[in-house]
């Protein structure tokens, strides 16, 4: 029975003990088999998710990685290489879908232990209004965002890393940039969909 | 078929012939009858959004209606009395769910229209940073915003109402208030569940 | 005795009646005049202004005036075209200083009726948080903003039009591009010292 | 000669090797007996800062201190406890006037670790956008902050205080208390012109 990567909370996660309400005796086991009784609440397999996608928009978190100076100025931008899912090298943000009954700073948390790793020491926003709010749609044209599998709506913050990056998964790279660098049009061009939108304007907004 | 009320758009809609990709040539008819080749794309009955409403967060706006003086400060805070699920009366803010495809911009038109009726006339703002977001578990304690039905995340705004408002459907009356008046401890106690709080913020925000 | 063009209410104007505290009983003749018993309170010749404008930061408010559609999507961003003090024409947005006991708002209403017009009716925001705070040095290079007379402290406010623009003393023309033709490069270098810099943060904070 | 306790840099201070234009080459002994062929510029004695403070807006950083949880949550809020002019003790915030030359971020760096000393390790913001500003006026009762001594403009933030503080100067204590402590009306009390509003603004902003 096929699970969704990040649908697993895992005992050596960072948030293991955090309260999750109904969540809270599941553990990772009852994902993978079920708990005798059904599913565990939440539970969604890869054609559910494929499939409420295609019905109603998916919340997501984006999060553009940045090093500061003492003064809270970006002196560089991170990005990431991964492999797609058609194995071509793209670059990226840190991105990922809010699940259920996770707050979003939790989401913010959790993805971006899960491409910096452990010890990257994220610097969380003292308030969630995020600096952009970027709605993907399955249209191309709709918007400047587009995500041909789904419509999105993904709340944009800057996050700064205080600590030491160790790209995990499919993560291959993280690549620091100072913010004239990003915002070249020949770098943005790599990032398409939008993404170069995003970089472009939590710039602008921090500078 | 049971149909959720507002998944349903009709010709007399204020946004009828915007573009909404693949949903361009679907009609209220096929939302209610089906199109013979099955349902419309995005189409969701009552039970499938109820179990949806247990698997993933759910997208909202919730919108803050108030009246400006010419400096733009905020003269009243407008509050619907509502009938509630179970009949009773109720005080809330205008809130809705976010359909696929649709735009936060025209999600929050679009609830504002069915609230306070076509004349509303809401000086929609220029920029999509909502001044909070709002986090309803439906887990009671988890944070301060409650929903027993769902996991949502509300994005709030505060939209000055320029036009005349006729209250609709489930609504029964929109009430002007003060910021102080708002505000009071006696009036915010008929706000429960967090809407209390959205309240208490935007007043904070704006002032 | 030189009086700064900016200084002297005059019975016409439309907050004429507001409450300024000490101000409250001085005519523009006492502003011009002096009241016998000396100036009037926040009187400043342009000796003194310039001299307290190499020692102390001085508060602006600077606007991006522009045309919004129903949605509250920018459709058009205003420029002006003045005759610069070296009586070259140069492309502005709309600046000025705050006055001593003249609120933010009063500020920005105030400069946008003398570039604009009586009627331009703009919508003030319902809150105060500036997109921007740009910060004018008189060193170059200090930071992205320059100003040769002095250090300003710049809070950027996007303000929608409503009415009719009449161009108003220095004003000679006001043109309103589209987002797309203002952030071009090449209409951009018309507006040095960073105020190109504001056009940007403005667009990408709308979008 | 009379100097402002803010107006003379120092040695040893932590920004001593920044540029500061034509402040460059001007030592604090040029500020105490004036540089021999008059006054460094920037200077101003303390009856020219009076003066100055009843004719023009004064430019001002007001700052909330914040203990922070791993995901950015606000765990504590610090006040501090002063001996006010009249030998009184009040409770206040981080407040202090932004001078000549310098930028906001250093104003916020200087005024924290003035009051909370050099190991406090202050979190700066990535972006200067306040969470309010606060138009402290000399007349009771036209806004709700009151300055009897001048027109401030202060421009509001929340900065999470990594390390030890160490209070200094006229700073007696640094009380630390939870968002629910502050916020009772009783504590709120002790903060009269307006300072409790911007703990009330701080507290809604971040939560």
């Amino acid at each position: 029975m096929p699970v969704l990567n990040d649908e697993v909370p895992d005992e050596g996660d960072y948030d293991a003990s955090r309260r999750r309400g109904e969540f809270d005796n599941i553990t990772p086991d009852d994902f993978i088999r079920g708990s005798g009784h059904g599913n565990p609440p939440g539970w969604m397999d890869s054609s559910e998710i494929d499939h409420v996608r295609r019905e109603m928009p998916i919340v997501y978190v984006e999060i553009v990685p940045v090093r500061t100076d003492e003064f809270g100025r970006i002196d560089q931008v991170g990005t990431l290489l991964r492999v797609g899912d058609d194995s071509s090298i793209e670059r990226t943000l840190i991105t990922g879908r809010v699940l259920f009954h996770e707050s979003l700073r939790e989401a913010v948390a959790r993805n971006i232990s899960k491409d910096l790793g452990d010890i990257a020491l994220p610097v969380l926003p003292v308030n969630l209004q995020p600096f952009s709010v970027a709605e993907f749609f399955p249209t191309p044209g709709v918007s400047r965002y587009y995500d041909p599998r789904q419509h999105a709506v993904a709340l944009c913050y800057v996050v700064p890393i205080a600590g030491d990056c160790k790209p995990q998964d499919e993560t291959l790279d993280v690549e620091w940039l100072s913010p004239a660098e990003v915002t070249r049009p020949d770098f943005l061009a790599q990032m398409p969909n939008g993404h170069d939108q995003i970089i472009r304007q939590a710039i602008a907004w921090a500078e």
